[in-house]
Order: C-alpha cells, then sequence, then structure tokens
C-alpha cells in the first residue's frame, strides 16, 4: 500500500493507472504531473481530424483535465514539467509557472511517453514541414491545409502514420507523394501486406517513391520540394513520419536503467531497477509473447493495458503488466491490414524458431455472397514445435481477423489447433472455412 | 489402412471426407451413394438466393458432381439410396433406378444429415406451404415467391433460417409475420441478442408474435392464413423453420447407437460403436469444448472438420474430429448477431459451473469514428475457475469477433485473461479496448 502515488505524463498509461489506482484505493492521494495541455486524448485518431472526418480535436478527448479533478478525484496538474527525479529521496522536481518545487511520492509511474523523431534534414524547420505525434502538431498541419491551400504533399515515412496522413491528405485534395527509405511500406507487416498495400495506393493515385532516401527540404521560408539524392520533387507541405523514439532523458538521468531496445527496462509487474519506481507506455519496454524477449512496441492498447495493471500493483493488488504480441492493424484508404506475433521467417530465425510460412487469398464472406472480397491470410508457424508464431492479414474487410491469431498467440497454440477452431459461418460473414483456418489448415500440411 | 471407403451422404461431412481420404491415399476406393440430385451444396445460402442476391442455386454449388467424379477420382454415385447398413457383414444395400445391390466396405461414414422438422401442423400439405432445409424446397420457395407473388408471408420459428427469411420475404416486399413459440428470437443467442434483434426486426416492418403457438393453417387448396389458439393471421405464403432432426433411422436399424441428444454417439475419433463405421455432420454427435458432453449442433464448420478429420483417419492417420464451441453468426437485416459457448446461465449452472455474466454495450470503431455503431457483448464466467464460458454479441458490425471468445474457449482461457489480450486497435476498426475484452475487464471485477 502506499500514500501518495505520482504519475509522470497524463496520456493513456499515466491516465489509465492514475484512474485504476484512485478507484482501488479512494484514500490514496494521486499526483499526476502533465508539462503540456492535453491530457488522455486519442493519438491515433489526428489523421482523421486532418482529414476532415473528425469536426474538432476536442472529439479525442476522452476524458477532460475537469472530469479527472472532479469525478475521479486525481489531482491533475497540467503545464507541469518533471525535471529531475531522485530515486533514492523519492521525490521529484517540477517546473511550473516559472517555479520549481518539490514532490514526494510513495509509488512513481514513469510515463512520459514517445516523440516523433525528427532526422536532421537540411530545411526541416522551413515552414510547412511537420511532424505528427502530438495535439499540437495536428492541429498545425489541420490549420496550414486549411489556410495555406497546399497542393502537392510529401509524406517521408511509409509506416502506419504515414500510410494514414496520405489518405487524410489525398482526402483534402492533394496531390500525394510517399517517400521511404525501405524496399516496402508497412515494414512490421510484411512483404505480403505492403505489396497489396502498395498497388492499392497507386490505384489510389499516391506517388510512392520506395527505396528512396529524403536528404532534406528545399525552399525560402516555406517549403517548396524535397530533395532526393539526385532530384528534387515538389511539395506545398511535408509531414515526416518515420517513427517515435521513447522519452527516456528524465529517467535516464535518475539512473532509471534502460533496456537494449533504448526504452526503460521494466520487470513483469512494470517495475524498473527502483522498487518504487514504475514505467509504462511508449517510453517502456513490454515482453513479447512470441519470444519472451523485452521488445518495444509504443501502442496504445498497451500503454493502457500497464497503466491499468500498475494502478492495481501500487495499492496492494500485484497485477502483471501482461505480454503483448504486437498487434497492430491500420487503414490504408478501402484497405484493412493488421498483423500479430512475428511475421517476418527471419525474425523467427533470430529468435531461435524454424519458421514456416504459408500465404492464402480467400473470401472474407462466402465466395457467393454479394460484396464477397478477398482476404490475403499469412500465417508462421514454428516447424519444431508447431506452434503458431505470428501473422498478418490485409483486405477491404475482415481485418480485425487478426484477433483470432493475436487470441491464439497468447494461448500458445499451434496451427493445428488454429485449423481445429469453431469459428463463426454464416454466408454474409465468412466462408465457412474462415480464411484463417484456412491459413492454419495448408499451413499445417507444411509444417 | 482400407481399400474401400464408403460414405453415405454426399454433402459437407460426407464430402469432405472422400476429398480429404482420396488426397491421402489416392489408391483407395472412395464410394459416395447420394440419394438426391445435389452435393456439397452451401445450404446456408438458400435465405439468400430466396431474397434474389443470388442468381442461380447453382452458385451455391461448391464442386460439382462431374469435378468430383473426374478432379477428385471419387466414385460418387446421385440418385444412389442406401437402405441398409450390415455393420457385420460391411456391406450397405443401395437402391438405384429401380434395382437394389450390395456394396462392401472397408471404412463407412454414415452423413446422412438431418431434415427440417415437420411439426403435425393441420393443413401443413397446402400449397403454398414451405419448409426450407433442401435445395429443392429452396427452389420451390422462390418459384412460389415469382409465380405467384405472395403478398403476406408467416415464417413459422424465430431461429436463425427464420429470420433470415423473413429478410428475404421482406426484401421480396413481402409483408412478413414471425411466430415464436418461446419468449424470444434466436434462442440459443440468449435474451440479450434477442431483444436487440426484435427491435430491430420490428423497425423493419416485421410482425412479430412472440410466445405464440401455432396449431395449424387454413384454405382450401392453397394456404390462406396460419391459426393460432385464439385468432387466424392471413398469409399467402408459409414457412416453416422450427429446427432440424438428425436422419438416424438407416444407422438405428443397423444397431448403430444414438445418444442422449437423438443423434448418432460418436467417440472422439468420430467412430460409432462399430469399429468400422463413422459419423459425422448433422446426423452426428459432437464434443462440447466447454463442457466435455456430447452435445448436436448441425452446422456447416462441425461437419467439413469432422468429414475431414475421418478423411485422415481412415486413411491411416487418426485424427481428432476437434470439439465444437456451438459457434454461431446469424445476419439479421441490418445486424449481425453471434454465439459461442454457454451463453444461459441456467444451462451453465447444470453443466456444473458457477456463472456470472455481464452485458456491456461500446462502439465497435472508436466512438469519435464516423460512422462507429454499438455492439453489445455478453460475456459468461465460471466463478469458480475465473473460466470463460460463453459469450454473445449483437451490433451493426463487428459480430465476427465473437472469434476472439470461441479460440479464447477453445484455450481454456479464463476472463482475466480475455481482458488482457493485445487485440487489434485503430480508430477506423475499434476502440482501445476492443468490447470484447472491455466486457471480460467488466466481468473480471465481478468474478
Amino acid at each position: 500500500m502506499t500514500d501518495t502515488f505520482v504519475v509522470v505524463g497524463g496520456d493513456a498509461a499515466g491516465m489509465s493507472a492514475a484512474s485504476k489506482a484512485k478507484r482501488a484505493d479512494p484514500e490514496l492521494d494521486v499526483v499526476v504531473f502533465e508539462k503540456g495541455e492535453w491530457v488522455s486524448y486519442a493519438a491515433c485518431g489526428m489523421p482523421y481530424y486532418v482529414k476532415g472526418e473528425i469536426e474538432s480535436l476536442d472529439d479525442l478527448v476522452q476524458v477532460t483535465p475537469e472530469e479527472f479533478r472532479t469525478e475521479r478525484d486525481i489531482d491533475l496538474r497540467t503545464n507541469h514539467e518533471v525535471v529531475a527525479i531522485d530515486p533514492e529521496a523519492r521525490t521529484v522536481t517540477v517546473a511550473a509557472n516559472g517555479d520549481r518545487f518539490e514532490q514526494s511520492y510513495d509509488s512513481l509511474l514513469v510515463a512520459t511517453g514517445a516523440r516523433a523523431i525528427e532526422p536532421p534534414f537540411d530545411g526541416i524547420d522551413l515552414d510547412g514541414v511537420f511532424t505528427i505525434h502530438s495535439m499540437d502538431s495536428a492541429a498545425a498541419i489541420h490549420e496550414y491545409v486549411e489556410s495555406e491551400r497546399p497542393e502537392t504533399a510529401a509524406i517521408v515515412g511509409g509506416g502506419y502514420v504515414g500510410i494514414e496522413m496520405a489518405e487524410a491528405l489525398d482526402a483534402r485534395g492533394l496531390d500525394v507523394h510517399t517517400f521511404e527509405m525501405l524496399p516496402h511500406v508497412l515494414q512490421p507487416f510484411g512483404e505480403s501486406v505492403a505489396t497489396v498495400v502498395e498497388d492499392h495506393l497507386r490505384e489510389k493515385g499516391v506517388s510512392l517513391h520506395l527505396d528512396t532516401t529524403v536528404s532534406g527540404f528545399a525552399g525560402e521560408d516555406r517549403v517548396e520540394a524535397v530533395r532526393l539524392e539526385t532530384e528534387t520533387v515538389s511539395a506545398d507541405v511535408v509531414v515526416v513520419g518515420v517513427g517515435v523514439a521513447p522519452n527516456v532523458a528524465l529517467a535516464e538521468e535518475a539512473g532509471i536503467e534502460l533496456g537494449e531496445t533504448g526504452a526503460i527496462a521494466t520487470d513483469e509487474y512494470g517495475r524498473t531497477n527502483y522498487d518504487t519506481v514504475y514505467a509504462a507506455g511508449d517510453c517502456a519496454e513490454s515482453t513479447d509473447v512470441v519470444t519472451g524477449e523485452p521488445t518495444h512496441v509504443p501502442l496504445a492498447l498497451t500503454a493502457n493495458r500497464a497503466g491499468r495493471a500498475i494502478g492495481q500493483t501500487v495499492t496492494g493488488t500485484p497485477t502483471e503488466v501482461g505480454t503483448i504480441a504486437g498487434t497492430a492493424i491500420v487503414k490504408a484508404f478501402d484497405l484493412g491490414a493488421a498483423r500479430t506475433g512475428i511475421v517476418d521467417e527471419s525474425a523467427a530465425r533470430e529468435a531461435g524458431f524454424d519458421p514456416v510460412s504459408v500465404e492464402i487469398t480467400d473470401a472474407a464472406r462466402a465466395h457467393y455472397y454479394p460484396g464477397a472480397t478477398d482476404l490475403t491470410v499469412t500465417l508462421v508457424g514454428d516447424s519444431e514445435t508447431g506452434r503458431v508464431l505470428g501473422a498478418s492479414v490485409v483486405g477491404r474487410e475482415g481485418a480485425k481477423r487478426i484477433d483470432t491469431v493475436a487470441t491464439a498467440l497468447h494461448a500458445g497454440m499451434t496451427v493445428e489447433e488454429v485449423a481445429d477452431l469453431d469459428l463463426a459461418y454464416a454466408p454474409p460473414f465468412s466462408p465457412v472455412w474462415d480464411p484463417i483456418a484456412t491459413a492454419a489448415k495448408v499451413l499445417a500440411g507444411k509444417l
């Protein structure tokens, strides 16, 4: 049990932990320091705000600061930045309103999140060049598109944020160019998803520049072009989405250990090397359900789950933060793409498995049912143990079926067991054998 | 190993077994006797043929008789009825073309299916009264609707076939009345699904007569009305869909044992009390994954799975037919409804569990995402072991998410484990916590 629970960072992990802890122990003092204005917002919704499908950024706020304070009785301080942690003294130093003060804690959660990586591109400070990782940057892009009426957009990075922003800016009527350093977009989703998505992006009019390194941006005050090695491509607005890096400086300075991934190392309860200091969300490592190894997958659900567990642990009910499968899903125009576990055979081999994979394409509904479209499933299994290792799916409908494989990964199921699942069938929803089960049947024959 | 594998019945279980066996052992003689014309057809597609969304019944045929014969080298004999089995002599007696002959076998699969129950209603033989269970009856209803232009339809039975036929006939412009003896439609889906579906059916203009016993049909040659206890309701066409009964007479006469459900009793390999006689599909029992007890759930996937397994077993690779969760899904106009495992608390108690259930309603996508609609999830757990026992879902989208629970049932997962699953999240596809996980979180708090 604890008397004062201090949380650094007021987004998914921090506010989940604060809320859970206060609910579990109403006597507990729960203090949250957030350096910005916004708390508990759905960052993943930002592309749809830029697209114009969501009217106001306020719609992305799940619980307002006022609600946290009055309804949940959490001492939430926005515009308060924690600038130092002293784990021995169990205090944090807080800067606010030009002043500094100390706050002591019994338990501390570091939930400082991640920031968009800004490569040292020439011209990254030009007007019209944005990253998208905070509500403020989403507001800035939205404002720029509305006021400056750019005609051509360059998206640097073909990850999920890049793909979502391509869709958003295309919907705004911009001519979109996407630049990806690697041979394919959506690298963590594997090649079979990437090729389907790439064809679809091109169909939709997106100009894909794969295997292409951006060296900088050109323009006087405002961006006018993207510089590549041998040419330049005009662009009135640029969105850089090349990934995120965990915010660990504060923790590192306090002697909190980082793991190999560069994020904060934690045990199964989300605890750091200091007994009373926890870390969760985009700044912390998690444990991979397939390999059992530390991994850094900065996604919203991971943050929420870990926050909730830590909120229980600090109030006397030790709760594991849980393992993650790295399950992810992304909308790319009319397609849905999803992945879970280990999709890449070489990554599976590195983790000590002997992987075999299959790719099948089947209708997402009964083939004769009106509107049936194809779902492509890639399933990876281990030939030694027969275990399922991971999967990806892509299609116009049915991408959420990745959840069947995610569940199977958490249960440690074999490929045969997945082939034998009693999944839901009726013509408007699935063929008799769901494409996931079909992939498992085919893979079982190869293991 | 076996030299001649005889299959009685050419639908899902029979043709799956025949195909798998022949593929596994091309030297094997595989003989299938089917008393009708049609083989390997998607019976579940029939309502959509009546609705007019599928042009021809031929579209529902997955593999034609000719393809089975030439491409799969199966000795398929349509219009051949097996009239007796002699398990001691290992022969079957076949009637065809007014003649009879004997066929010996090394292994036999009884896959005689089920038939629509026809209650002894007065007037059931009137023109315009149909059951729907065979391609011929689907063709007959279709023909009747096109040629006789009925204006009012009575559906007797609010099970999934009844609901699908209500949608089909409504789409044809008929005024539809549905009669259900029980207080709710879709009894196996539980009350929380039923009430949502009933509201929707009424919204769509279907007249629901619940808790209502039909005593017969009135009319001269053609049906004109449905007789209830105290009134009659006009109807130009009647579809009776009050369930199916397994076709077991042939097996019973041969001394093949039935189980308590009235279907053929089988072991984990689909074997009957005779070593060389198997049974699968709608005529046979299966094993429930939750209770471990025999059950009779005549659904397409169960038949396909068991047939495939038996095809492997008779060719020397003993393969269990697998357990079933009774997973089912049905489209009711704009809604999807699905169920798996034990949904009903009293059924759970009868099976020896101490059930607790919760019902939650949440958006199927992020609440702020355009077009987000509600999904209602009912989740049942056992308070002694924490195990998940079953679930139902209903909503305009997302009904296939029942597969997450079906997979959890096969894995024997606890409610806590389901709450902790790393399921796929992005605003267009789900809230951060998928409604299945939300239901599990709430239920975990009550166990």
